[in-house]
């Protein structure tokens, strides 16, 4: 093994050092008066509670899974199993020392608004960047680390699918938890009671500030951990399959990794607000920076270890993609263009137009991202040379997406910077901070929810790009005669249908466990305000608490169904169909999957900034007719964009990892 | 050519004939008093105005088309031609003839609903049972009479692919005109002004009451005219390959489909509502007979003709498959059920709830559906021989397909049975008929409301099956090599993704065509309120013409891109990327758009039935805010019901039409 392969664990450890240097510097800054720290410290208590919970639940299907493994996947089911429980071990501890970080920088971003709009800006940056350092560096640690010890890509294959797990749970989880929490305290809150949201005296309000960070920064993370590590693998093991011409062609996706860790390391030190104010400008230079950086390094890279500059070509491809995605997903979820601006004027005529017109622009924005992604795939495949060798097309497709990947440490710090920030605003209107940090935090809030928006848009394009790469490796992997997969095979066909019925259903499942989740909250809202005296006036406290608890344990609860329904569906139709209508099902997921995600996450988006765009004065102003209409729109998008929606990603990724994972079984046992 | 082949056009004069006479039968009822008479005949003039601009601007395109095919289609493009411009024609004709009897069957069903239910109840039934009739017996006609003509099933394509467009059109514009119509008068008149439905003071009333006509009886009848010919003639072009081991497989589908009018022929003399008064049962009764006289005559024909029962029981496959679809579809959209009581309850907690609910509610709804196709494919492929001999497998499939449209005449009859009892409370209300009159045209309408939901899942599953039948011809046309559709292909997974990606486009594009229209009609009854005096005192008239005027003039012009996209994509993916692109366009289509449709139509049935579970007293009745909230996804379900939803059948088909009909194009000039 060529003795470069080291830098990818050393680039991974530089990347968690990093992280700790990050950390430190938030953790030294100041936590303001009291009263913040005890709202902090009831989001950090519940936060981890979750968490702690969730893992617990995650545990007990992940040690089911690696009995399941180490009996069933023959001679090295040892390794396998053990790497599975790192793999998920691995994406567990991104998600909580970010979170651990996150749920600490809130508050210090919120102290750090009343020095002013460059000082808060600096903490919750840093303090995004912390879950984002921590996720690509133990995600190239551990994928080249089980590489390095086992020497053989495919054992690699147990760490990618304990990353798959936790990211699924952690997505269905998450997301459940922070749509209840956030709809069930505004029903009762905004709507029932009449205050305003982020109002101390609703129980249900650090549930929902505990939401945010389960949702977006662990939930998130979970994702993006797995994207990349299912992504650098595939490409590793479509790499495997060139190496008599291209005998670095594994070591390479690690490479790009290695470098593109310290372009992102470089790139955040670029991230300042100047003079002019501009948030989102600044954010934006660090993924520039890291972008170009990258393209830089990545020509050496290829130069060097491959010699074949279509291959660079393809990993520009991918850079492509991931500006292109951002630009439009802003385009279709930002306050300054025609979508956001069309569903709020639907608005003045009622909720119902509003959600009719929400969910037209959902729809019309899968358009520009399903035809960058088509262009991408057929870009990526015939520049690496699939038109002579399809095998090193395919590969030229997995260095796209792993290229895509290549800022996966901005964009999660991006992502993670949205909780802290949203955290921020609710702590300084519940501490009663004065007016001009209210409005520092409500600017760098405004910005966060831009950057949710647009990492999603991110993360869908790039699983739907890795989980292309992993269907090629499937294909391998069963070895299929020439054309077994053709759509003349009804079997193929059917398999289609049902793969692209599962995100229909997994998004029924999801949405239905929010609404359920969110009538509990309601229900407990409701009780404290009508038994415990004195909430409405201000003189006693609602008990936060047990709202935490009750959304807690309803997200744990929910979440396993369709968790199960994930990992059993794609099993159940290889045994039982066979590995024409798998194949079939990997594909027919992705492609509903994909067109699903698209709508419900920039219609989410967009029908919430549709409300602030309301709210910020325009088509009738806060108050009106309009806004309550936009309201009701954004009640609606709340579970698309932070609940089904993103679950999609991870149900793309994990249903490829088992039909990969379990195909070796089906092939021995002759199920297949 | 066998003479048996007569028994095809003579099954479909008789259809004719018996069209005829029930038609004559309802023209003969009374019309009652000068107002009711008043209030149809604006009906009927806003009616034919709106087919006579819509027919007239397809001929148009279809003039175009008409051309380009008689340049470009080689030796036989003058027969394709004109069975082109003869399709189109016979199923313009169809609506033509179906529209001008139930426009005159409303006033004369609330006529009769004075002398009692069962009065009313024939001749609304008998009403539908024109168009049912005159749809199957065209459609029937026109395929036998061009193939027994042209002697070549290659030469029917014409005639299929003028069904095609008409389908296409009617569905979109007719959609379109009725959503904007119902949505835009029910804003102004039930929410702003506070006037009920069907008030006489809303201008956009009489507009409203054509749009049932022209969506349901015009649209739904020009669908299943496209899809019962699309069928048929796919079974045939499959049947073709196989007249070596039966020499009788081109002729089977037709005198399936001749018995099988003779059958729905005896059925409908069976509809009567017993001394119960149960409608519903009346209604499933005639189904129920339709179909086993079609399970004992099919027995018959198979075994004289085939001498193969595989086929025949591909042909019970088709029937279990039209009851199972009418059983879940009624099963989601029924005031009976969990799902729309779960949606009326979930109205309770406000509109965002409701619409979650609702929408969660038509994402789920999608499972038994395509799971019961899914069984229907396999089960059809497979028990007709599909295993040995994949050729006569798919012609299973067509015939199962065959079979389930066997109850078209049954099925369009109930469809067409809505918009007559619609219309009939209508003009009951408007014309102040007393209350046990407006009772039992409640009742009739209430049962309206069923047949049209049951009837769109038997439309998209029978729409689902027809296309994979043709998608099955596809393949044989363009006699591509073994495996060249596979899915290792990276150009057949782009055609799949711009395949899935049509059918969100065309929903986005529709859904937002009615939101345009729908405004213009808000603005214009406001502008009549504002301008002429008396209105709501009831002393002025409005001027319903120029609403009907409105919106006939914005549903013809938003008509016009999806129709050219529907056709023009299509060809522009066979042409740029090739036929391997083409397939997988196909089945991308296929797939994605069954999904969404079943999404749409069941989502939107059962907030409308949601809303009138409230109505009726429960979860807190009219007026409460639980009803408030069920209006508004009742608005949101309009346009995905009655326009996107529907939509997506045509444009299932007429995309396969088209890859079918230019494939030799581009085969002959070498694009392909």
């Amino acid at each position: 093994m060529d003795s470069l392969i080291y830098l990818a664990p050393l680039a991974g450890i530089v990347s968690l050092a990093f992280a700790a240097f990050f950390a430190s510097g938030v953790l030294k800054e100041g936590t303001g008066t009291k009263e913040m720290q005890d709202i902090s410290l009831a989001i950090q208590e519940g936060a981890m509670a979750y968490l702690n919970r969730q893992y617990k639940t995650i545990a007990v299907v992940a040690i089911i899974l690696a009995a399941l493994m180490f009996f069933l996947l023959g001679d090295d089911s040892g390794k396998i199993a053990i790497g599975f429980i790192v793999g998920a071990a691995a994406s567990a501890l991104a998600g909580y020392v970010g979170m651990n970080v996150s749920i600490r920088a809130n508050v210090r971003t919120a102290h750090a608004a009343s020095k002013g709009l460059q000082e808060a800006m600096s903490v919750a940056f840093r303090g995004g960047a912390v879950t984002g350092l921590a996720v690509v560096g133990l995600a190239l640690l551990g994928t080249s680390g089980f590489y390095i010890i086992f020497g053989d890509v495919d054992l690699v294959i147990g760490f990618g699918f304990g990353a798959s797990l936790i990211s699924l749970f952690a997505r269905v989880g998450g997301g459940i938890f922070t749509k209840a929490a956030d709809v069930g305290a505004d029903l009762v809150g905004k709507i029932e009671a009449g205050i305003p949201e982020d109002d101390p005296r609703n129980a249900g309000v650090i549930a929902d500030n505990v939401g945010d960070n389960v949702g977006d920064c662990a939930g998130m993370g979970a994702d993006l951990f797995e994207t990349y590590v299912v992504t650098v693998l595939a490409s590793m093991l479509l790499g495997s399959l060139i190496l008599e011409t291209y005998p670095n062609a594994i070591l390479y996706p690690l490479i790009l990794g290695s470098v593109a860790i310290f372009a992102s390391i470089i790139s955040m030190f670029f991230v300042k607000v100047g003079s002019d104010g501009k948030i989102m400008k600044a954010l934006y230079k660090g993924v520039a920076v890291s972008a170009i950086l990258c393209l830089v390094a990545f020509y050496f890279v290829t130069d060097s270890l491959m010699g074949d500059m279509r291959l660079y070509y393809a990993s520009i491809v991918g850079i492509i993609i991931m500006v292109l995605m951002v630009v439009f997903t802003e385009y279709y979820t930002s306050t300054s263009f025609r979508p956001v601006k069309t569903i709020a004027k639907a608005s003045e005529t009622g909720a119902g137009t509003n959600v009719i017109s929400g969910l037209a622009i959902g729809f019309e924005s899968t358009i520009l991202p399903v035809i960058i992604i088509i262009a991408g795939i057929l870009g990526s495949y015939f520049i690496a040379g699939g038109a002579t060798d399809p095998a090193l097309g395919v590969y030229g497709i997995a260095i796209a997406a792993a290229a895509m990947l290549s800022t996966t440490g901005m964009i999660v710090a991006l992502d993670s910077y949205g909780p802290i920030t949203d955290n921020a605003g609710g702590i300084a209107e519940m501490a009663k901070m004065p007016e001009e940090v209210r409005k520092i935090t409500d600017a760098l809030d405004a910005v966060g929810n831009t950057t949710k928006a647009v990492t999603k848009g991110y993360a869908i394009a790039s699983a739907a790009l890795g989980a292309m790469a992993l269907f090629a490796d499937y294909r391998y992997k069963v070895n299929l005669e020439a054309g077994s997969l053709s759509l003349d095979n009804p079997i193929v066909i059917v398999g289609l249908l049902i793969g692209a019925l599962l995100p229909f259903l997994f998004t029924a499942v999801t949405m239905k466990a929010v609404g359920k989740a969110a009538f509990a909250i309601v229900n407990e809202v409701r009780r404290q305000f009508r038994e415990i005296p004195g909430i409405m006036e201000g003189t006693a406290k609602p008990e936060y608490g047990k709202c935490v608890d009750i959304v807690t344990a309803a997200a744990i609860r929910e979440m396993v169904i369709p968790g199960i329904l994930a990992i059993f569906v794609p099993l159940l139709v290889g045994v039982v169909l066979g590995p024409e209508a798998l194949g079939g099902l990997l594909i027919g997921i992705i492609v509903a999957g994909l067109l699903l995600a698209l709508t419900m996450n920039n219609g989410g988006g967009a029908w919430d900034n549709a409300k602030k765009l309301i709210e910020d004065g325009q088509y009738g102003g806060k108050g009106s007719d309009a806004h309550k209409a936009a309201i009701v729109g954004d009640t609606v998008g709340d579970p698309f964009k932070d609940t089904s929606g993103p679950a999609l990603n991870s149900l793309i990724k994990v249903v490829n990892m088992i039909a990969i994972l379990f195909s070796s079984l089906f092939i021995g046992k002759g199920l297949f």
